[in-house]
């Protein structure tokens, strides 16, 4: 595989015309979508749009003759489009890990009844998610037990009430099989709760036909809608006009504006809204979320997965091919069907500095440390929306470059030397 | 008073420059700044520069470089200058209702092992907050018990673990002593929760010369941060450090970075963050705060008190003076003390058609609607920001016209045979 293999490979890319619709900054092979997804070119103007128009000539009057109302719902239906849900199932609001409490809440309400106790996750599940979920085990009585993805399906016992996992794993890009796990929760009468933070807009999620129960995700990441964009919140139509919202604010409502003393839940998904959602982040996330249905008429997340492992597979093979001999290691599983969009590597020593290394170079990934359990990871996000695979060889060439010079050991001098 | 009168007082008015601060739109006279504030001038440039330097250019790495992790703090300080509390108690984050569920969540919990089963509130408060208590208290094991205000403070009883009190009323501008009421609630054992939506930049606000508990508030009303901008909370330094989170997300961890599985909340106030914030909407609401301490060096919110309490008292008197016959009655208290930054009348007939009268011509206020305890409300906010005493006048003339030549009528005909 040379160069001049990539660039071919680029000239024959059905998708390549979709980094149009990004604004990315020069000398930059961004491959960190998978933390903050990139600027569509249409966002500058659209949130100017609202912020000048709507916000200050319209005012108040916008929140109807702009559509702010409807804005979490209609979006929603622009993710469901890309998770396998029906319009109608999805809203965007809140945070990720607010709409984890949300839903995380829902499920245990639904099995409260059972007497079963247990909240299973992943040791290596995003601590958000762990975070949010032992919190709430200590205040409803449930205990919330760590495993690893290999005690799978052995540890769904009947004392087992939620299995809460997130479909891509953070640290190393490993993808669970939704529909198999689900299958097996489900005969072992667990409810699922699916966080989709590394899966939407990066793998095909088909979450009606998983048969998943609840479903949360992040709009922030492969998603492109700006720093801290609002997520969304997925609920199965089976527990749809049943489920319940702790956060039972004014906008989940079924009559907002009748301003009655009590709580009446809105019908479905709507009950997930609490308060007033920011209307500028939310224009950022509909760009963001244009720019991954552009794809559609190109075949989808069908045609994108198929790209993504392909980026991922010259990565993983580039760096063998290349970087030999340098103690990386591949923490990725290399089976397309346990991969997410990213490939994960690890070091012994060095691996911060490394990355610090390569963004002082333009190739931007992130480090993300290791404990006792895990070592130390280089993690490489790749978004094939807008990276090409002259980008893959670039970006191994600048790896190449900075373990052969030690450009990493100066790197970790100047960090551990620098003058505070 | 004449219209001349008016314009006198808008040439001896100190603050008048402040409107300069904002964009107006042509033609409107806007009394709705408490349900949504107006554009500050610096907003759309500044929101711009988020986006495509921060977001676009900078990407991942302006969490750093554009001090995008400290800006719920920052803006908390900001915040804090304007009701009363100290630098580092304060953080701007989320929804005013999920604010408002964390600091009860947190109140409870610390009146739990007092056995006391009651959350009193009013009847009227506004209804996301009864929402997020009865929800609360039915799954805590607390009973929520409504009240009127005037049953306060007898209902105080060694019953009640919290008081939970929206500072302004949303419909009729009425507004409670916070330090009396505070000091009647500690008498008798009971934590205080102070909902600032109508407070924060409207009225003076004493939190820690009140000896409040808890406070949340509402970043897009007064504070002019845009649609659905992020809100604030606030705990007093003596329970910092040892409130219950129920959103322990990993925002609110003390070391976010350790990705350590296990919960470990951050010191004092920082605490309350949950997942990743909206940074474009939190740069929305710094230029909407800056607008209102640029009110310190003329005074501040004593200053902005004063003009707020003469263009209200002078919409009284002009109401009275101009339209008396014509049905209407003041809702809000004639008491300086008793009194928010708005002025609500209330009609037999018409209260909804005359507000489209109104907004019809430009004077932008709303409607509330009431029910069998209250009456129908004509609700008009007045913001001493962009507000004039010219403007209260022309405010009551386009409603002495409203009201004279029928308008309203012709609106409520219109509104009930409109082609859908």
């Amino acid at each position: 595989m040379t160069l001049d293999d990539c660039r071919a490979l680029d000239a024959q890319d059905p998708l390549a015309a979709l980094r149009d619709q990004y604004i990315l900054p020069k000398g930059v092979i961004y491959l960190d979508g998978n933390s903050l997804g990139v600027l569509p070119k249409a966002a500058p103007a659209r949130i100017a749009e609202v912020v000048a128009k709507e916000w200050g000539e319209g005012l108040i009057r916008s929140w109807n003759s702009a559509g702010w109302f409807d804005l979490p719902q209609r979006l929603g239906d622009k993710v469901g489009r890309l998770i396998g849900a029906a319009p109608g199932e999805v809203v965007c609001t809140d945070s990720t890990s607010i709409n984890l409490y949300k839903v995380l809440f829902a499920a245990l309400s639904q099995q409260a009844a059972t007497g079963r106790k247990l909240v299973v996750s992943e040791r290596s599940n995003f601590p958000t998610d762990l975070y949010i979920a032992e919190s709430m085990c200590r205040e409803r009585g449930f205990t919330l037990k760590l495993i690893d993805a290999s005690e799978l399906p052995a540890v769904l016992t009947d004392e087992v009430a939620v299995l809460m996992l997130t479909h891509v794993n953070y640290r190393t890009g490993a993808m669970h099989d939704m529909k198999a796990i689900t299958a097996a929760a489900h005969a072992a009468g667990v409810l699922t709760v699916w966080d989709l933070a590394h899966s939407a807009g990066a793998v095909p999620v088909a979450l009606n036909d998983s048969d998943a129960d609840y479903a949360i995700g992040c709009g922030y990441k492969y998603l492109n809608g700006g720093p801290g964009a609002p997520a969304f919140a997925w609920v199965h139509a089976r527990h749809a006009d049943k489920f319940v919202q702790p956060l039972s604010g004014w906008w989940g409502h079924a009559a907002p504006f009748e301003m009655t003393p009590h709580y009446r839940p809105a019908a479905g998904v709507s009950r997930y809204l609490c308060g007033t959602q920011p209307i500028v982040a939310l224009a950022g996330l509909e760009c963001g979320l244009d720019t991954v249905l552009a794809a559609e008429p190109l075949g989808g997340m069908a045609a994108l997965r198929k790209k993504s492992l392909a980026l991922t597979d010259l990565y993983i093979q580039l760096v063998e091919q290349r970087c030999g001999g340098h103690g990386l290691s591949l923490v990725t599983p290399r089976a397309h069907a346990e991969r997410g969009s990213q490939v994960c590597l690890s070091r012994a020593e060095g691996a911060y500095a490394i990355v610090q290394a390569l963004i002082a170079r333009g190739v931007i990934g992130d480090y993300r440390a290791g404990d006792d359990q895990a070592p130390d990871i280089l993690r490489f996000g790749f978004t094939p929306l807008y990276l090409g695979f002259e980008d893959v060889w670039n970006s191994v060439e600048h790896l190449l470059q900075v373990l052969e010079t030690a450009d990493w050991k100066r790197a970790e001098f100047n960090a551990k030397n620098a003058v505070t």
